[in-house]
Order: C-alpha cells, then sequence, then structure tokens
C-alpha cells in the first residue's frame, strides 16, 4: 500500500478529532503529504469515522488527481492542495465544524489572543478571511475558500506555522502543522482557546487580551530554538 | 409482525436520539409511514428507551385508529399524522425537546442560517410557528400544533424537504425526512446548529448570516441532482 | 434493617442524581419519610457515593433524633424536617447544587415557564426564596431555609405538589415529589428546565415565557385525574 | 524511591485533575511538599498523563534543585516553588487551565462569593493578580508568577488556606491545600464555582453576591474549629 505510514497517520488524526468530540457524523477531515512524492493523503467523502479504515484514504498528487485509492476524496480537497502548495512548511491540514471555533466564524470574529493558553500554540489573533464574493461561490468554490485564506495570510502577512488556524467566515476553522498529529493537535487546542474566548468575551466584551510580551514569553517558550517546554529529545 | 422493517428503523431512529443526547428520560418520539398502505409506526408513550423493543411499536392508520399494538402510542400522535397528511414527501417525524433548539422555541426566534454547517441541511432559516390561540389549545390542542406548523410552510412557501424541521414556539422542534434514519439525522444537526447559532447571536446579536449564494451552494452540494458529497452510490 | 424498602429506594434516588449529572464528590442529599411511622431515612453527610450502601442510610425521627444508623445524617437534614412537617403530601425531599437551577438561584431569579418542558412538569414559575436575615443564618440556619421556602409558597399560595422545586436565594434548588423517585426525577427536569431557561433568557432577555392555557394543558396533561401522558395502569 | 508517600498523592492528584475534565493533553500539574525535608515532588513537563507513573514525578529542594528523577520538573516549576516558600501553610499546589476559571483569569475579573457553594470553600472572592510588567515576563517569568499572586494576598490580607486559589490575569488558576488531595479537590471546585458564576453574572452582571453572614456560616461549617459537615473522625 502506497505511504503506508502516513495513511497510518492521517487515520489516526482523523480518528483524533472524534475522539476529542470535534466532528459530528461525517464533517470533517483531515490530510498529510509526501513533500518529496508531492501526494497527498486525505480522508474520503461522507465515509463513517466508525468505518474508517487505513486503505480508505485516498491518495491525490497536488493537482488532485487521484493516484491510489477507490473511494472520492473528501469534498474539501482542492482547499487542502491549496494551502499545501501555498504554504509550503505546512505538512498536514485539519478541517472540523468544531462548534465554538466554527461560532466565531459565523460571527465574522476573529479570536483574539486573550490567555496564555492562545499564546501557547497561536502567536497572535486567529484570522478571520473576508466573505467570499458571489462569483468565487458559484466557481471552483472549494479552491476559493483557499485562495481566501492564503491571500488573507499574505496581506497580513502571518506565517501560517505561527499560527497554524484560520475560521473562513460564515463556514468553520481549517488548521494545519507539520504533522498530520500536530494539525490534530491544534485543532482540538483551537476549540478549547474558542471556548475560553467565548466565555471571556461574553463576560467582558472589552477585553483587550494579553499584551506583545506575554504573547511572545508563552509562545517561544513551546516553539523555536529556545522552547523550555517538553523533555529533551 | 407488521411492518417489521420499518418498525426496526423507527426503532433505530428512537434510539439515535438517545445515543446523540437529545432526549431525557422518555421526551421525544420517532415515527415513520409506509405509503403504500397508509400505516403509521410511532413510538409507545411513556415508555422508557432502555426498554423500548421493536414490538413496542405502535401501528396506526393516518386517523390514528390502532391497526396493531398493545400500547398508547406517543402523546404527540397527531401531530405526526398531519404532518403526513400534509407533507406527501415526508416518511418520517421526529419529535424531541433538544436543548438549545427548545431555547429557540421558547424565546419564539427561528435559527436563521449563520453557517455553512446549516445550508449543509436546511436550505433557509429554520422557521418558528406562531403562537397557539387558546381555542386550540384547549381544543384538538395536539392536532392544532400540525396545523401551526402546516399554516407557516405554506403561507411562506417553504418547502418541507428543503427545510425539514420547524420550532413550535414555546414548545420544541419537530423535524422529518424521507426516512427515519434522515429524519432523526436532521434531528441531531439541528441541533449542533443550535448550539452554533446560540453561541454566535450572543458574541454578535446583529450577525446577518450566510449570502443567498452560499446557502445554495451548500445546500445543492449535498442535495438534489447536482450533490457532490459523499461516495457514489 | 428498619425501613429496608424506603431507604433502596432513597438510595437509588441519591444515585439518580449522581448518573445524571447533578452533584460534584459529596454534594447533594435525597430523604424519604415513611408517613405511617413518622420516621424520615437519610443520605449521611459527606460520605462518598461510591460507597454509599443502603446500611449507611440514616434513620430519623421527625424531630431530627437518630433512631438508626451510625453515622450522621446530611447537614441538610433540618431543612427536610421542616419540608415534611409542613408539606404533608410530599413523601420525599432532594437538595443538590445542581449548576444551572444554582446559577438562578444567586441571581436570585425565579425560573420562569418559558415553555411546555416546564409546564409538564412545573405549573408555573420555580420561585426564589428571600435571602436569610442575619439573625436566621447565625441561628438554626439549616432550620430557617426551610422556613423561609414554606414561607414562600404559604404566602404566594403555590401548591408544593403543582410546583414541586424551590431556589434557596444565594444558595440552591430543593425539590420534592410523593416519592424518593419522584423527587429526584424532578431534580432532574428542573436541571434541564433551567438550562434551557438560561440559554433563552440569555438569546432574548424580555421572553415573556408560556400563556396560562399552554402551562395548564400540559401540565394537565401529565398530572391529575385527566391525564393522557404514559400508558394506563 | 524517595518520598514514595507523597509521589504517589501527587501522581493521584494529577490524575483527579484529568478524571474531572480540568486537563488537556499534558496541560496542568500538581506537586506536593514533605516540610520536614524541605523537598518539593512535582509532575514532570509535558508528559502524558496516561503515561504518567510514580517514577516520573520529579524531587526538587525549595530552590529547584533536583534530588531525584530524570525527567525535567513542570515548566511552572518556580511559581510552585515560591507558593511553598511564602505560604508556610501550604502543603500541595496545583495549576491547571481549567476552562471557566482561566474565562475569568483572561477576563481580569475575580470570581465573586455568589453562593454558598463558592462559601464552602473560599471564605471571600478568587482573587485575580495584577497584570505582570514587561520586565517581569522576560525575566524570570515563572518566578514573578509567584510574587504577583504572593504579593495580591499579602496586600489584600487574605489568609492563603482561607481563599485557596487564585487567578493569575491572563493566564489560569492556581490552587492549593493542605495536602495533594485537598488542592485537586480545591481546584474541581473552583472549575464548578466558576461555571456557576459565569452563568449568574451573564443572567444578572449586577448580581451582589452572598452576604458576608451567610459567607461565614458555610465556610465555618466546613472548616475550623466549629466544623459541622462530614462524619466525626
Amino acid at each position: 500500500m502506497l505511504l503506508q505510514d502516513l495513511r497510518a497517520e492521517v487515520l489516526e488524526a482523523n480518528l483524533e478529532l472524534v475522539r476529542r468530540g470535534l466532528v459530528l457524523y461525517t464533517f470533517g477531515n483531515a490530510s498529510g503529504i509526501d513533500r518529496d512524492r508531492g501526494l497527498v493523503v486525505i480522508k474520503p467523502s461522507g465515509v463513517s469515522y466508525d468505518e474508517l479504515r487505513a486503505d480508505h484514504i485516498v491518495v491525490t498528487d497536488l493537482n488532485g488527481k487521484i493516484v491510489d485509492g477507490e473511494l472520492r476524496p473528501s469534498s474539501d480537497l482542492d482547499t487542502h492542495l491549496l494551502l499545501y502548495r501555498e504554504f509550503p512548511e505546512i505538512g498536514a491540514v485539519v478541517h472540523t465544524h468544531s462548534e465554538y471555533a466554527t461560532s466565531f466564524a459565523q460571527a465574522g470574529m476573529p479570536i483574539p489572543a486573550l490567555g496564555t493558553t492562545h499564546a501557547d500554540y497561536f502567536h497572535g489573533p486567529v484570522p478571520v478571511t473576508a466573505s467570499l464574493a458571489d462569483e468565487a461561490i458559484t466557481g471552483r468554490y472549494v479552491h476559493e475558500t483557499g485562495v481566501a485564506i492564503v491571500k488573507h495570510f499574505k496581506e497580513q502577512g502571518i506565517d501560517p506555522l505561527a499560527v497554524p488556524a484560520v475560521l473562513v467566515a460564515g463556514h468553520a476553522p481549517f488548521c494545519w502543522g507539520r504533522t498530520p498529529h500536530d494539525a490534530a493537535h491544534n485543532a482540538v487546542v483551537l476549540e478549547a482557546v474558542a471556548r475560553m474566548a467565548y466565555r471571556t468575551l461574553t463576560l467582558r466584551a472589552d477585553c483587550g487580551g494579553v499584551s506583545q510580551c506575554l504573547l511572545d514569553r508563552h509562545y517561544f517558550r513551546k516553539h523555536g530554538a529556545s522552547a523550555t517546554y517538553g523533555q529533551k529529545k
């Protein structure tokens, strides 16, 4: 079976979303990329997580041509592909309709950096894209969703690995990371951060959030060359 | 046993409501119809879900005459019957007091189409009926509940299969679908959509919701001749 | 063992509170009364629910004198006793700090009858007592808690079986019923009703609630001589 | 193995945080102190709770020098150490990012004493520290977090055993107690109290909370020489 290890990692990432309560029925999908071969492995469309096996995972090239697998890929494939093409540092993408993050997406509101839990994972607010124009929606909609994400990150100068998540306006979050494990982990933490941001903002709508200094301190405690969290490797 | 397959489907739909946390104690009920025979199968009244078996399911004709079964049918039978008579496309009805949808019903507020999760299942806002007049409440109350639902859909020109759910003002939701499986699935998604709408509106009360264009795009991605979601059948 | 059946019922009522998520650690207690003998059986104070057995249950007379059992009774015993003395129709009392009902108690707000779920169990708002005066708090505080409850029901002319629950201001709910099973069931439904009232009122603070006509219709559907819900007995 | 009993207690306290849903992934940590030997035992950094064993627990002196154990201690060690040095009555410290307490910390709001559940455990509001200055954040940040906590308690004259919890502004709660069991228990109750305070304040923002008299009554019912709750020991 082609890309057996990556399939297993992508399967595990999909199942982590279920275990953590981020997906209902078949909503949501995770993918990973083998950069050397230029191949993407992704959950098939509309298959129940209970029945999902490694050999159901679909393999495509970076243009979406199916290379291996008998099922249709996730209907969100074209968003994943665009993110892989435009964000060369990332190795995996996760899409869910996790409920609190989706509520911010529906409200068209970014998730501000309100505390250190956020700062440990996201080096700044989790942004929300612009709404898609009707031409984009009626055109290559799934592809255009990726275009809106990439446009926002490029225009705002946001490093996708420093803020590995976005809210698509009126839709739901996409997350990513270096590996399928990291992308799923980021999706789970995003939802926890969104739950806390929701409660913080409904307690105190004018909450300003953490200082740049505290944001830096926590982010770099877990990321980069000077990270001090966890065990030495 | 008469209508054995449909009984099994209706039993399974009732149990899905329990598994998904939509019902407390004996609240809620699901039914299905065999259109060829004009027979409705429905949960009995006040029986615990733990003990519910296929042979407890009651069979009535479209006027509510019991054709098979030793238990009383659900106390909401007359609402189900009216929906079957007036909405000939539907094959199953589900009633729950699922908590977020019920909160909108209690507030007398429709659930607006705030995002794509909603649009994937409901092609427009989930409407709320008018309050029942005292004469309707003291008269054939359960039947009149159905009358209020049908009146709202007809007056507003809403296709019941395109918006397979309603909130009865001051009461709770009714959902439906082509099959018991679909009706229960719609009830589960309605509750998820209601949870997200609640959080969206408490974050931002003036949230306008998705554009008609996005609503159409998502709805028709999962419904109708041009649907692209899931596996080819 | 004295009053073996009632002990078993009271034990089961205590455990139902745990199963339904109404109690944290040792918070909460249920009791029942044998009216013929004038004896009350109640949970012991501060005993873990995991370890609770029928022979831990304490038996007292209506003045709180321990008649059987080696453990101290619940620290809320005197509230239970007063309710038994003043509300002769009731056969069981349940006290929890269930979180949504307690939030209304903390806010000093009654739970209005906002929908039919409420009306099925509570024939009017679930009232909140007056705050206790300092003399009552520093005096026979637990007894005075009962006094405040009874005073409110008598002054407002509320039938304790028609509204089998109260919120003690700044504290938490007490519920009751004809049997330990009913009292626990009422406590579970109260918490569900409080969850929905919380969400309804945060969506729409000016929500007026159901009409008297709908309140009567639902309440008497499940209670009294003309009840039509459930199976004939 | 050094301090075998205390390690077991600290392990158990860490696991109680998981069982009660207070921690996500590796967030959170518990420690305990042996006052006679001046040794602190604490969870290692970034180790999964699933794999955590008593021999993973790290032992340090009160200056943070590792005395036993092969793993790095929790990255929050220096806050624990300062609390042990400055609050000589306490025997254990717990840090979590439990979501409701963290939401208050993010909002920079103390948790007011709104009811008796609060009063049973916390003899006054759970305070929130001042925000740390940039010099403190870029300096010995983890140590300075402890400094901010101790400063607040000393300036406000709060007895750390009477109010065994604090919210660090923009960050999350720290709790403590005489033993690891008590500290974890306080963390669990703090989160329940925060959930109820959140709902109370979103129902009624101007809620004043309980009187000093009721606060005293409940606090001293469970604490001190005149406590009446639970079984005699």
